[in-house]
């Protein structure tokens, strides 16, 4: 079955882009998945084309119509869960990804300028707003990229054997245990010694009491998310509930 | 003054991409910023150049190896900040975009696979582990192109009037309010008044309480960030310090 992606946005030629090369360039070949792009600007019906106008009461910038926009949505409606990219919106999470990527495809509406049009979202209300990351971007297609890479590389036979896919960073609530290859020495690092031991139980161990110890540290709120007490893991009597 | 953007990568054809296109692609055009890449397979030292190798202690998929990594990054060594992508590391803040797109440049190292090995960030310090969002991707370019995008649009006349750059969600803390743009009736659905009052004061305070009440929902994590109190925001007695 191909995972179909369809992208709503003022640039179609940014897609597939970085999507056409590498592990995700060769899925599109194979016809894992397909890329289709609708051009905002033709559902606009005056002579000039116009997607755009001032934002109501006033400041900087543009705002993507409504009217417009609702009816390039229209075009490509069926059962696929249509995302819209906005600083607004929830953020993305791995489980989110899983379950797209599980079904017939996505569809994808890239903003511009000031955003859209709020009345957009209460009026087609199985659009999704949803954010990449806590940065602001020129517009939806760079955090659309990502999206659809992440759902690409989750669909069957892409990966191959190149990845389990499982043993990641967010599948599990946690970060990921640190790496380490060949060689053994370099510029008098060693590979820690357990990861030579062949001792596969002592090795898992070690793993997860990494990931645990690094996510801890490194990223506080997934690790209250997963459970875990802020200061001192090995005790409940700090938990919070 | 040229942004200089150096990204190393085992995909540099994937560069400068949807950023050649669009507000990016005027600027790169212009000057405003350069796009360069490095190769991390031109610094294996084998006949095979190899790049990665098995996990050490075992597991799927490859380890970019730390030798050919750090030579990569060395190659590039001056005063710009050197970022890699990970999901391991810290997620990027829109504070930090700021700060990046206010100096020389950026250098972005973009691992795929397995990822790193881990001694790669202990004998170079100076390189910043990032992570874009909390979803897994087949490699850092995605995740690249995002964060380069954040930082062109901040760089000096590269938005022009086409946004002020401040009135934006993250910038202050909290999401931006909600937009609205012509027509004044759309589907049965009308502008809110007080954005037509041309009042400027009222409109102000309107979209502050917006911008705070759609944080609050939308993001509590954000909210709380802010100093903001999880339930009742108006009384002081239920924050937390």
């Amino acid at each position: 079955m191909t995972f179909a992606a369809t992208i709503i946005t003022l640039y179609p030629e940014m897609f597939p882009g970085p999507l056409g090369v590498s592990l995700a360039g060769r899925a599109l070949e194979r016809g894992d998945w397909s890329c289709e792009t609708v051009q905002i600007r033709d559902f606009a019906t005056d002579r000039h084309r116009t997607v755009d106008d001032t934002p109501a009461g006033g400041g900087a910038g543009m705002v993507l119509k409504a009217d417009v926009l609702a009816r390039a949505v229209d075009s490509v409606a069926d059962e696929r869960p249509v995302l819209a990219m906005t600083p607004r919106g929830t953020p993305i999470a791995q489980t989110r990804i899983r379950e797209i990527a599980a079904g017939p495809g996505i569809v994808i509406l890239c903003g511009r300028f000031e955003g859209f049009d709020e009345r957009l979202f209460e009026a087609r209300p199985q659009i999704e707003q949803v954010s990449l990351a806590d940065i602001v971007l020129s517009g939806g297609e760079p955090a659309a990229l990502a999206i659809l890479d992440a759902c690409i590389r989750l669909l069957p036979g892409v990966m191959g054997a190149a990845s389990s896919g499982h043993e990641e960073s967010f599948e599990d609530g946690l970060l990921e245990y640190p790496q380490y290859t060949r060689p053994q020495q370099w510029e008098g690092r060693t590979i820690p010694e357990v990861l030579r031991s062949g001792d596969h139980a002592k090795i898992a161990a070690w793993r997860k009491a990494r990931a645990e110890h690094d996510t801890r540290s490194r990223r506080p709120d997934l690790w209250e998310r997963h459970g875990g007490a802020p200061d001192r893991p090995a005790s409940g009597a700090r938990r919070k509930d």
